[in-house]
């Protein structure tokens, strides 16, 4: 490629190549800047597509965005297989919420009412019919709902994916660190660093360590159970995301800190959890323990759109624990925003503007 | 070395390299075969020189050889420092034991009650004693017992360690595998090679699973307690040994399997004793989980000695759990046994032929 690129992106995670892979395939001369692509977040996320059961107390607009993109993701999914040859592991065994304790319980119904006030689809279940549906759950789980359009992909082979497509559509991965905007020249830059992105833009995103475990079913089968679980239990918030492949993942903790160090605590809580709400997990051989480095932002919303002061620069960073759900959605909004020049009504809650002209929000 | 050497040794491990390096320093011309020195049972252990704590009901005649091998360490290290120019961690702080509840202390107890009715040093200590000993114990631990003579030494520093001795003193290793002593063309071969002792031999050596883990201090710093702690903990029996560098391994299950999977149910047992016991503990890094496979036998005590029909064909192995502890008097049995053709009494409850005409005793 020796003419300049239409659009060159900083970062080869999910949010990086899909916004590639769009791009190219709308015509556009892409290049993508990563030293190690899909390194980040998603590298120790779990895939949960989960706008129901992420939706919280006080995010009413980012839960909006949440199902939007979820609402995306089948024809995302297909897409992409179609454009790589891969398959990403798009799996709709929908999601049981459970609560341990009677206090667990309690606690997760609290956030079921809210959920089932917002119109999402959840339903709670009696504790018969949540065994029926999942055999594998301990006895003691007190009780449980299911959200079945609450699914999952494995972002272990999303990132490959996005890669492939993105580059049989055209889009070039140059292997090396952008230090600073300067460096770029291309008609739009657009920054998908990921934690990255603050030294970048002096955004208010930050890095929220999650320490994740992946566990795999003796003799090589699938696990025993097929829905993603969440559970609450003793007051722990975990999730099992089981895989075809005999994985599951266990996590994960939420922690202001930046390093990627895995700890004792963290492990020990994890498994007691999840063994705790699954007890055959106890058999499974424990074959990771990660830590990775989440982009928070101060109101738990991603970043998506123009940089203030910066003309030619766009962002799309701050997805926080939701990286891999909102994936499908941001990569078509700035897209549109970069091919249009029209930004989509969509975006106006998470504009890097809602900071106010003081960048430094932290 | 192109004339037939006087001894080889089947097996680089503690035992092997140690019997190799005391040869070699007698004037005997040796080699030593193993494809990965120091990859079996030793790169797993935690190096517990514990006469007393491991000194359980009908196990006399082993005890009375673990305490004569834990008397021969002292100089055994210093023999080794000054042979190789290399420490290997001998540490004399002591070995408490601990039980977190009623029913954890009055099984200690028990033992302790035997173990200081066949005079070992084993002193049980009020609360306060315990506490101020090592005030990083919980506040819920019950009581204890001190066993001073109990020390320990870094396994992984040994085998380094034994194999610069030898090889300075002339042995000569050959990283091949043996696959049968008729392959060895040597005056007396020893086979000292843990688990693989079955197949070499027939004697009833079975690998015995255990999955251990290692810590860290935080910040890079020792660990803020000194003294080896075995501990009783809700049934479960643990030991943590803290190491200077920040070490503290955590160990260690004994499961009757030969895979070395490791499972989430034993990390979740072992962190959970090792937290409830010392609290701190949850904040340390958790950097490796690793199962090794023991050599056992019948009656858990080491193999020692003339290979039964076998002429020149002397046997070091089934170790079990003492591999370190027995390390020096092994080594200064064979070692006498080949150079002047007499056992010494000692070895006499440990030779191969206890097992009877019948070899295979499994």
């Amino acid at each position: 490629m020796l003419t300049r690129p239409d659009v060159a992106i900083v970062g080869a995670g999910p949010v990086g190549l899909a916004i590639a892979w769009r791009c190219a395939s709308r015509g556009l001369r892409v290049t993508v800047h990563d030293p190690a692509p899909g390194s980040g977040a998603s590298h120790v996320a779990a895939g949960m597509l989960s706008p129901v059961a992420e939706a919280y107390f006080g995010e009413h607009e980012l839960t909006g965005l949440l199902a939007e993109s979820a609402a995306r993701w089948p024809r995302f999914a297909a897409d992409l297989a179609e454009a790589s040859g891969a398959d990403v592991g798009y799996r709709a065994d929908g999601t049981l919420v459970v609560g341990l304790t009677a206090d667990d319980l309690a606690e997760a119904r609290r956030l079921w009412s809210y959920q089932q006030g917002l119109g999402l689809p959840i339903t709670p279940l009696r504790p018969s019919e949540l065994r029926d549906r999942e055999p594998a759950l301990a006895p003691r789980v007190r009780g449980g709902a299911v959200a079945p359009g609450d699914h999952q992909v494995d972002p272990r082979r999303l990132v490959p994916a996005l890669r492939a497509a993105a580059e049989r559509a055209g889009a070039v991965l140059r292997p090396a660190r952008v230090g600073a905007l300067s460096e770029m020249d291309a008609r739009v830059t657009v920054v998908a660093a990921g934690c990255g992105a603050a030294d970048l833009t002096e955004l208010p995103v930050r890095p929220v360590k999650g320490q994740v475990l992946r566990l795999r079913a003796p003799g090589r089968g699938a696990p025993d159970f097929r829905h993603v679980i969440r559970g609450y239990a003793d007051g722990e918030s975990i999730y099992l995301v089981p895989r075809d492949s005999g994985e599951v993942v266990v996590g994960a903790t939420v922690e202001e800190r930046a390093d990627t160090e895995v700890t004792a605590g963290a492990v020990l809580r994890l498994l007691r959890a999840a063994v705790d709400l699954v007890p055959e997990l106890a058999e499974y051989d424990l074959v990771e323990a990660t830590a990775g480095l989440r982009p928070g932002t101060p109101d738990n919303a991603p970043i998506i759109g123009p940089l203030p002061g910066r003309p030619g620069v766009l962002v799309a960073t701050g997805h926080h624990r939701h990286g891999i759900v909102l994936t499908p959605v941001t990569a078509d909004l700035v897209t549109d925003l970069i091919v249009t020049g029209e930004p989509d009504p969509l975006l106006a809650p998470f504009t890097p503007d809602r900071f106010g002209k003081e960048s430094r929000w932290n």
